[in-house]
């Protein structure tokens, strides 16, 4: 449980119950009904209830080296937001709806400050799509992370009634692919990203107008979740793929039956201004663009023409974005 | 999915297509029928059975600074098991048993033949606890693990009856308390051991009569899962504290109930050697040792005394090693 999060830190007592308390104030507002009441025990309690033939969806992500622009930045209450959003979207391509999230949180030095406003993201994150933040861990690791750094990992538990898991199974040639827009990189790209725009303080302080902001913010701005938009609609979809490492190659055939390919039309959304000075600044090939980053949309759905034409009357920011058609050659993501 | 892990890995196409292989077969061995198929997918599913009212228990847990001697000692193929069986005990002590476990595995730079000995481990505990390692996911992060240095994080989900659940709630005054050995340090106290004992390889190498083996060796005896022995008896037991982090003094009281304490006898079991080198070396208090360390004991039972002599009959190793209570002044847990 979240109480015994933190407690051997080496902090001093006073601060350390300080801490405790925050955290578990910060974990309260995300407490379900299901959840047992238990304060010190060794494992969060979850009663699964409400479903005929429960089907468990987990995922265990990272968030990867955004962490270091946060710490750079000294702005550390939007990492929680982009691990409990990125989780929440990898298992909603299955069709799953979260019940619980358990963070990892590892620093050379444990810094309550940090640690705090960590929590505070997932706290508000996991609040806002009714999933409980029912344990976790604070690692202090002296020797292993220098300075600042810290290592944040998450791990959601979601759940799926077995006739409504989605796959891709049934997609097939004729098929629609929409798309809904990303809110910037999300998670991914941020090696790349920090070779090819700098990494120093002053880099990131830098106003682009075309942005509307600083780099630094706008390369902070957290991943988006799309579990509120597309819950009451996962009917209509026969599968979803959420753009990640990987890009679109690395992440659309992952639903694809054998002997299908996704034909997406280039033209048929304009690429967000921050993927635009990437790509000049780095003299990045529009490809590899496509093989790293979102490009602006963060999740494509798949679904038969009538069904996307329904999805497209529902959501008002998707895009149709491309087709699935029958596999030719070996390249199952094509750019028109 | 396993196949989703190591994807984006920036090591060479070869290399990484023979690991991924690896991974997948490591994990095969793993799977229960319970998981749906499903190469590629976004999240692990697996399918509930069984279970009238089914509590989910669940853990997420590091190695701590265990990993730096597996490092330096180059032996990377036991911390999996150290994290598996530590989470197997954790949900082990609400009474819950193993569904499926998932890992994240972070380096600087990615070594595949270091991630293959860590996910070895990982699969041959999972499958000794019959859990299926169904995803997890390996990171790349430059600039935050320096040489050889990674971290190893894990999250296991279990299940138990509602009914069933254990939490100490009906412990009194007059239940006894066994302990079960411990296997060695477990995954706690490696900071102060390191402090006292030296972490060079000169250290480590140097053979210790009273040990039977290397320093290294004896630090680095996995942490030992009490699920077998303890899995077909948990209807006997009121109560269970999972000797970690803290020691006695930092786990045994979050299974009492207000106004009860635990009273152990020292003299009830022969402190093993490697506990008295560190005692002797850093000259450390012996009631430091017990908030620090295990001290020999792993895992700890509370039982009615007529269940605990039935515990003890089926538990060769068992031993009685105090006894519950009524609480007098501050201290919940008092050594005889």
């Amino acid at each position: 449980m979240i109480s015994n999060h933190y407690t051997q830190a080496g902090v001093d007592i006073g601060a350390a119950d300080t801490l405790k308390k925050d955290i578990a104030r910060l974990a309260r507002v995300t407490l379900r009904p299901e959840v047992l009441a238990g304060p010190g025990l060794f494992g969060g309690m979850f009663e699964l209830k409400g479903f005929t033939q429960p089907v468990l969806v987990s995922s265990m992500d990272g968030v990867g080296t955004k962490l270091k622009l946060a710490v750079t930045l000294d702005r550390l209450d939007t990492v929680g937001i982009d691990i409990v959003n990125h989780s929440v979207n990898d298992i909603l391509t299955c069709g799953a709806t979260p019940l619980f999230f358990l963070d990892y949180i590892a620093m050379g030095h444990l810094k309550p400050e940090a640690v705090r406003e960590i929590v505070k993201g997932l706290s508000s994150a996991c609040q806002d799509v009714s999933c409980t933040l029912i344990g976790g861990e604070t690692a202090e690791m002296p020797g292993l992370y220098a300075g600042s750094d810290f290592d944040l990992v998450g791990c959601i538990i979601g759940a799926v009634e077995k006739s409504e898991i989605i796959n891709g199974q049934t997609i097939t040639p004729g098929d629609i692919i929409l798309g809904l827009p990303s809110s910037g990189l999300h998670t991914n790209g941020y090696s790349l990203v920090r070779r090819v725009l700098g990494e120093g303080i002053e880099d990131l302080g830098k106003y682009h107008p075309e942005l509307g902001m600083t780099l630094g913010e706008a390369l902070l701005i957290p991943h988006r979740s799309y579990l509120k938009e597309l819950k009451s609609l996962l009917t209509l979809v026969k599968g979803m793929a959420h753009i990640t490492g990987g890009g679109f190659p690395g992440n659309v055939p992952r639903v694809l039956p054998e002997n299908t390919a996704a034909r997406f039309d280039a033209k048929a959304w304009e690429i967000p201004p921050l993927f635009r000075l990437i790509e000049s600044r780095g003299g990045i090939a529009r490809d590899e663009m496509y093989r790293v980053f979102n490009m602006g949309i963060g999740i494509a759905l798949i679904a038969a023409p009538d069904d996307a034409y329904r999805l497209k009357e529902r959501l008002p920011e998707a895009m149709i974005i491309g087709e699935i058609v029958r596999l030719q050659g070996s390249d199952r993501v094509v750019f028109d």
